[in-house]
């Protein structure tokens, strides 16, 4: 049996996220039904390197199972993507040794929150980005989120997830720019809590808007209390960029 | 009654093009209902520098009508912006004098036509580019697109339309060049003939591909015949950048 490692790249719009549900269609059971067709395999199981929520995108998921088709790498991508529907697809296979695993090895992910503040929301980014409708200034959002920077509790950001060790994660690097009507939030750490990504986006949101100063970012990691953060930004604002192994 | 032009934006893809038909979703229709609900004037129609077709996207549409509503530009536009559904956006209002019609007075048009050539289809990109999974090289495209420049008969890039004076179009600038996995064509021109942009791109995709030499295009204008030229690209990759006045 090879085990095999895929990047995945998918518009997250019209999936309920990674994981299979019954009754929904999600990103898991779409990948691991046209696996199957290729490698006549039922019951391969596809592994991610962690979920993604209902309308979250994905530049670059990671994805690993055991399989024991003949067909090389560069064929099982041809393969793969000709069964995919064209909101996902596989950007590349490589063999990994028999212990790699996408979810548990994953060392670092980066995320990118995408907010369109213009005034008028532009239609072509509706699916792809936050649209409060009101500008932001990148600049004291970049310095609020240097407080982010290094290893902290970060339970102020995660809404209810009894599923982990801990709440502690080390953010290795933090950068908020902006891209003609956009403004990206691109967030590198360890390892993410359950909506840490979108409530980090909607505090910066509050600080960007002037209606919160740049320090309440640093107080809102000492105080370890969700209420003092902003809101959870909606999805369709949110990328899974890359995961470093 | 004041006579407005309006800068109009529409993501084209659930949309049958800009002219109402009855029992399609088009984007004159949804128009004209939003401005409707807001003038309380039923019978206003919204009259466009020209249509586009299922599925191709507008940055800057211009479109005029006649109102008797006292609802000053700025208010008409947040007010019209917040009936419209979020893939059609107003972009600005302004008042034209009495005379303004924004189909016959349009001077100059500018088109994009998007072509993502990277061999896996990118999933952000199915709705806003042809995707013809190969690669094309955008240094012979330009070379052949320079033989459009000026004056001609475009009859070999315009597929059945009765409706039209002349085929004559005077081509004022074209660009071919590359954004990462996109090449864009883009044309601006004293106006379009039925197709004229997609079977222009299509052809220039032949030359890009290398099937045809560079001297294939200024061939297939002193033919005119259409048999000569490329295929009609698909709508998705075309977008009304500009119009003139």
């Amino acid at each position: 049996m090879r085990n095999l490692k895929f990047t995945v790249r998918y518009d997250g719009t019209e999936f309920n996220g990674w994981q299979t549900q019954p009754g929904y269609r999600t990103v898991q059971e779409t990948f691991e039904k046209a696996v199957r067709a290729i490698t006549c395999e039922p019951r391969i199981r596809a592994n991610a390197s962690g979920r993604t929520d209902a309308g979250v995108h994905a530049l670059g998921q990671i994805v690993n199972f055991f399989t024991a088709t003949r067909l090389d790498e560069a064929t099982l991508v041809k393969a793969i993507n000709a069964k995919l529907p064209d909101d996902v697809c596989v950007l590349d296979c490589t063999k990994v040794g028999q212990a790699f695993c996408a979810s548990r090895d994953a060392v670092k992910k980066k995320y990118r929150y995408v907010i369109n503040d213009s005034r008028i929301p532009d239609p072509f980014l509706r699916r792809y980005a936050w649209q409060p409708r009101r500008g932001v200034d990148p600049e004291p959002m970049q310095l609020a989120a240097n407080a982010l920077l290094g290893r902290h509790d970060f339970r102020s950001f995660e809404t209810e997830w009894p599923n982990r060790m801990s709440s502690f994660r080390t953010i290795s690097s933090v950068s908020v720019a902006r891209h003609d009507e956009t403004v990206r939030i691109e967030i590198e750490a360890d390892g993410f809590l359950y909506n840490m990504m979108r409530s980090i986006a909607g505090t910066l949101y509050q600080i960007g808007r002037g209606y919160w100063p740049v320090g309440k970012m640093r107080e809102v990691v000492e105080i370890q209390d969700r209420r003092e953060a902003g809101i959870t930004a909606p999805p369709q604002g949110l990328f899974l960029v890359k995961v470093t192994y």
